[in-house]
């Protein structure tokens, strides 16, 4: 006897467990049909050879399982008129989830070319896994999905984002139990500690312990009840399982359990919302035990496949050439019974869909699970009321994200009322710098609080949790149900979600070319405490590599912007969190850095992406000798610390300085909607002058954005190079040659003649660099003609 | 009362107290003294603000309870004449670890300049977050250290990886209540059910709640005692707790819970290993609640410190500029009663030394921690034993993984006795064709075992779980204590391990400029269900850029293979296996696979890295007209399918066909160890003609590995564009411009004077494509004439 038994739920009519049943039949029919079959779908003829795919492929053992769950789902959302999304963490179970909206209507209203009778079955089944149609994953061509799960492990976080200030949303999530041995998926059971009784919806997560992996059996599936019960509850739920082979049985038990977790999560909601109850609920959750490759072939060439890690991907794999297994696959499917499901035109009958809610309450259909359908734009103010007044160059100091601080609590605040706009990072937006938000919003929080805490608050719109992936994870939900964020984390640890990161760009990739998905708003990433100012963490701490990674993603999906001050930092970042289906790379400092350009000034050249900077330069007009390139702040500093010395050293030099903000710029025009044109590059960068590129992160980067460029065998890059420790922040760029003494080296010695010239000049650089290392040796600190320095022109 | 009192451990004698505290304040002071002194480390004189460092770094925080832990562990083990390693969570505690190592000399005998003495302690002050000194963290330079700790989340995987196949070995493993929120920490807890009580050493997990994150409270520390006791117990522990603030009661309670615990460890292992019980044991472990910096200023400035995030960093931020700051130092530095601790020539005290071990059973000299002291060479035996027979290049198909799978069968054979080699991957052991291995040794499970199931083995060296970053961090503390291993997972999949992979090459990177660091096993991957063969499972599986992200790492630590065939990858793997300090990515296919190279060929062809096939081309001595060059299979397999076509509808052309297998020979030989000269590289790929090159990932990375060489403007790259979807292997080359047709047609467009000539052969291979288009359409499958393709030539 189940758990649920103990609850004095719903007991199904006979009549109800009949229509339910019908459904999951129809539903297993329809998964199994499209992993097999290429036509015959209802079986009109005997099956032969000939009806069968050439090439079978498709997850089956987790199908039977998510049929059932998607059926029991109809049920509640029909009968309690709920608003629900379901996230499906086993994503490979791709026919499942398209067999339920087909029979739902969804899908056919998605595709009208897949119709809801034979002709539109045999489609469904044909395109399943199929060159040119839809693939064996819960992809984006999937109505009602906003997670495909291709590499496990984020269902439960997006399942929390999608919840997060959705008041009225249910959020069923089936976690595996291949899953649920992730690491982002063990951390993710603790988002309950994160969720808002009162702003936000509930979480229902339905653990589907199928027993196995590919080849293994799982972790949780082998606990003793006892000791996964203790697990669970120590995850701060209440578990309510549900464990069986036989369907009857198993759909009563998981009727009961359904009824009595929605119960719960309605009470639970009634004491916070009405009575003010401010304890952090357990909330319920149900455990589903049922056979993997329930209903499928229980034995094939003589060993068990129903029930075991057989059962995975296809259990029955030589129809086409076997005879028993063709046999074998007949019974199977004939086992549904088909003929009581589908009528003779292979419409779904009356009590298959007598247990399917209406409109945009089925899962295939609802709002949230197509959130660009519900995005609105971002009230974002005038720039200028944020901005850091410059009247001149170099002439004052701020942090950069202390200033994007201000501009954020504004953004906070005037969403307090709609709800649609969190901050996400990692213990981090303090140290960060953006600690104005708390003006706006505290911390999210529904653990115990204590007096000497700050900022936590139940009501929070601001999550800090010490895991990035939960970060990625609940932003990713959150944008994908149609609300704004921003990401911000250290630069070097950003790397823990890069997986997560592709499989979002991917997601947004093709939901790009989906026309019935309405644009999202953006994933942005503010990554600060980056490389050149870890100096005082060290080398793990130091890593810029991000940036390579994403720029081999989409180029319709991805932007890189590298600030170099405040207003700049403002201007790109307005424009990130009004943009859709982007992924936004935004690398900022959080340290005192140089105010270069007025706000109006920033606007432009953020808009060009690249520019020259005049004032900073010593052409005249005329063809520079050498440019001096810079993305990013510290690089930006020293490029103009360098500038500076040529003037005073060899003022005859031109020397053009070219700032560039937009990574994508230097790529060419046909290989990034940002590229530029070749004309424009050479005009800011010439076509054959030398150029010293000081550049963020790994050198090479640049070389690789800009090699089909005339000039490019006159670049010549500084970056980092894995050269770092624990040090002073000057220190860390002459560790990688990039300071300002080598960058005047690299010009005397790239410049044609300047090489006996300036020999003098050069001398000199290499003297204050090693004036630099006797120094911090003896005093820990910068050379003070560093630690002072300030911008001249 | 903790919990603790509970057992009937022993009870420590006013003496053992007093000299556990002493060694426990020694320790305080020297790690307070590493954050603030930069010389006066004795106090002798007032102190004064010239005696301060000039930038304050460094974790305060949670120094006292590392310290306390340190010197409980060090009672312990002398008591109990354990070998003992501890896993320092908590990584940037670095003024801890170093303090407790000085204290026991282990210190002074990896670093001589740093005497156990005044004039040491004064260096040991001033070389912390010092530049040119030590890091802030516990990195390589750490004697004792295998975990720095970083990015947070990994010291419970590595501390299992330490104590598998280490029968003797304590592995105590500090968790902070921070770290504890990631993904990996919190998966890392099912361990338990991989480590085998006969076999494998002990691990005992200390989760420290200090209550504070950065700028948080911890969600660990929040949760009511019941919910973490549940949360603990179901995670497979039996917990043991200490809590507390008053220093005399907490000693005695941890001298009890450690006690309590490792008799239950002596218990556990006892009834395993001589009355073979094989079920699971509940191993204990210790939750550690003692207040974030401990012992140091309660307040500052009117706000409470200790015991609150504030005391995260340097508690008392303004020492030199403001004198009651410096007043609240001295009197802390002053409450530990130095002059107890050491004597006038600043020597520990035989007291603070009572409970220290001796030689390697100290935390800092025991060679379990630099585990290149206790490495063995691997057995690998002839690669003729297990390579394929070739007599003509490409007459035979082979699934090269299948073929190294006979290697690692024989090489766990070979070491089933020593038991120092392990295989992990995340349930894929099978899928990726290695199951071979099975036959040596099978997986590693200590849960509940059916009689369905299979290779699940109580002593297994195969280590599965879907859980990436658990194979990674298993293998690397497993490597770091002296064995070997190989890592073998998905190629898109392994991006989840990432920012791992980071830290592990900077602790490399490190640990090879530390004399007294013994080269330790490389850390090996084979990637394979590559990004060509993920057709079945569509786009989110398709993700060749880990190439990318570790070639942007220190070169004297990253290789990267590609071998074409079965043959190259025996030859490679035994390569990587062999050797010492390196991180080797082999990317290499499961499918069916033309067999190009004899073992002989393949050694040689392996140990150049790159070379010409010429029997795969047209030229005839003299200098090629087009270079098709390849690396990875199926690009290989594309590249001679097209000369095939090309010398087939081209015979004048002279066609040179160049395998690469070593991707960082193509690197200038000044960036990397393994860069070609450029007289070689001209000698394989010419100076001026054009180049087709067929890359397996991200074409770009080609460019940026050769775009000094001189013949780069005429270096045209096809490799995958995030083009894909389920769909047919085939076309997945065609849809991202690598396949024959393309090969052929972009020969045809760029060797001079080809366009006009060979305008009908050029058609004739678009029509083909257009042929593949419609036949994938309707038939679902490859075009016959790719599907049966065999090399001829």
């Amino acid at each position: 006897m189940s758990e649920a038994a103990h609850h004095n739920g719903t007991t199904l009519t006979d009549e109800e467990l009949r229509t339910l049943d019908a459904h999951w039949r129809a539903a297993n029919y329809l998964a199994a049909g499209q992993i097999y079959l290429v036509s015959n779908p209802l079986l009109t003829e005997p099956l032969a050879p000939e009806h069968i795919k050439p090439r079978l492929l498709g997850h089956w053992g987790t199908s039977p399982g998510l049929n059932l769950v998607y059926t029991h789902l109809n049920r509640v959302i029909k009968e309690r008129g709920l608003d629900a999304l379901c996230v499906w963490g086993p994503g490979h179970g791709g026919p499942s989830v398209l067999a339920n909206s087909w029979l739902e209507g969804s899908y056919s209203e998605k595709c009208p070319d897949v119709t809801r009778d034979a002709e539109g079955m045999a489609k469904l089944f044909r395109q399943f896994s199929f060159p040119g149609g839809v693939p064996s994953h819960v992809a984006p061509e999937v109505p009602g999905s906003i997670h495909e799960g291709g590499e496990l492990g984020y269902s439960l976080a997006h399942a929390y984002g999608a919840a997060f200030d959705h008041p009225n949303l249910l959020v069923a999530c089936v976690i595996g139990d291949g899953e649920a041995e992730t690491g982002p998926l063990a951390a993710s059971w603790h988002s309950n500690k994160f969720l808002d009784p009162v702003h936000d919806g509930a979480v229902l997560p339905i653990l589907h312990l199928n027993g196995y992996k590919i080849a293994n059996p799982t972790v949780l599936s082998r606990l003793p009840g006892p000791e996964l019960d203790a697990l669970l509850r120590g995850y701060g739920h209440e578990p309510i399982t549900v464990s069986g082979d036989d369907p009857a049985q198993v759909h009563r038990a998981l009727a009961q359990a359904f009824d009595a977790a929605l119960d719960r999560i309605a009470l639970l909601q009634r004491t916070a919302r009405e009575e003010g109850v401010t304890q952090r609920p357990h909330w319920p959750m149900i455990v589903l035990r049922t056979p993997k490759g329930w209903t499928g072939p229980a034995e094939v060439d003589g060993v068990p496949v129903e029930g075991t890690w057989r059962a995975h991907q296809v259990p029955l794999a030589g129809v086409r050439e076997n005879p028993e297994h063709l046999r074998q696959l007949e019974a199977w499917l004939k086992s549904y019974r088909p003929e009581e499901l589908f009528d003779a035109d292979g419409r779904p009958r009356a009590d298959v869909l007598a247990c399917v809610p209406e409109g945009a309450r089925r899962l295939g259909a609802t709002p949230y699970a197509n959130g660009g359908l519900l995005v609105r734009e971002l009230p974002i103010g005038s720039l200028d009321d944020f901005a850091v007044p410059v009247d001149k160059p170099g002439a004052t100091l701020h942090e950069p994200t202390r200033v994007l601080g201000g501009l954020l609590e504004q953004v906070m605040k005037d969403t307090a009322a709609r709800r649609d706009f969190r901050l996400v990072g990692p213990d981090e937006t303090a140290s960060n710098r953006l600690e104005a938000v708390f003006d706006a919003s505290g911390k999210a929080w529904q653990a115990e609080i204590l007096p000497v805490d700050e900022h936590l608050d139940r009501h929070g719109r601001v999550m800090e949790i010490l895991s990035e992936h939960l970060c990625q994870g609940w932003l990713e939900g959150y944008l994908l149900t149609g609300r704004h964020g921003l990401f911000s984390c250290y630069e070097a640890f950003v790397h823990i979600v890069d997986s997560m990161v592709n499989q979002h760009i991917k997601w947004l990739k093709t939901s790009r070319e989906l026309t019935w998905r309405a644009p999202v708003a953006s994933l942005n990433y503010l990554l600060t405490s980056h490389v050149w100012r870890q100096d005082h963490n060290g080398f793990s701490h130091q890593d810029p590599g991000f940036v390579d990674h994403v720029l081999n993603k989409s180029p319709e999906v991805v932007r890189v912007y590298l600030p170099p001050d405040a207003n700049t930092l403002l201007s790109v970042a307005d424009h990130a969190l009004r943009s859709r289906d982007y992924v936004n790379v935004i690398v900022a400092g959080k340290q005192p850095c140089f105010d270069w350009l007025s706000m109006d000034q920033a606007r432009v050249h953020c808009a060009r992406g690249a520019g020259i900077w005049e004032w900073a330069g010593t052409e005249n007009g005329a063809e520079p000798d050498v440019v001096l390139a810079c993305a990013g702040d510290v690089p930006t500093q020293e490029v103009l610390a360098a500038a500076q010395l040529l003037r005073r050293h060899l003022p005859q030099l031109a020397v053009r300085v070219v700032n560039v903000v937009d990574m994508t710029r230097l790529l060419p025009h046909e290989e990034h909607p940002h590229g530029m044109p070749d004309f424009e590059y050479n005009g800011l960068f010439t076509a054959d002058k030398p150029v010293i590129f000081a550049y963020h992160g790994y050198p090479w980067l640049i070389h690789r954005l800009a090699y089909r460029r005339d000039g490019h065998a006159n670049l010549h890059v500084r970056g980092y190079k894995e050269s770092g420790t624990t040090t002073t922040p000057f220190d860390m760029v002459v560790r990688n040659d990039l300071d300002r003494y080598r960058l005047v080296m690299d010009v005397i010695d790239r410049v044609p003649g300047l090489a006996v010239r300036a020999a003098g000049v050069r001398q000199q650089m290499a003297d204050a660099r090693a004036r630099h290392h006797t120094w911090i040796r003896e005093h820990g600190t910068d050379l003070p003609e560093v630690a002072d320095w300030t911008w001249a022109s």
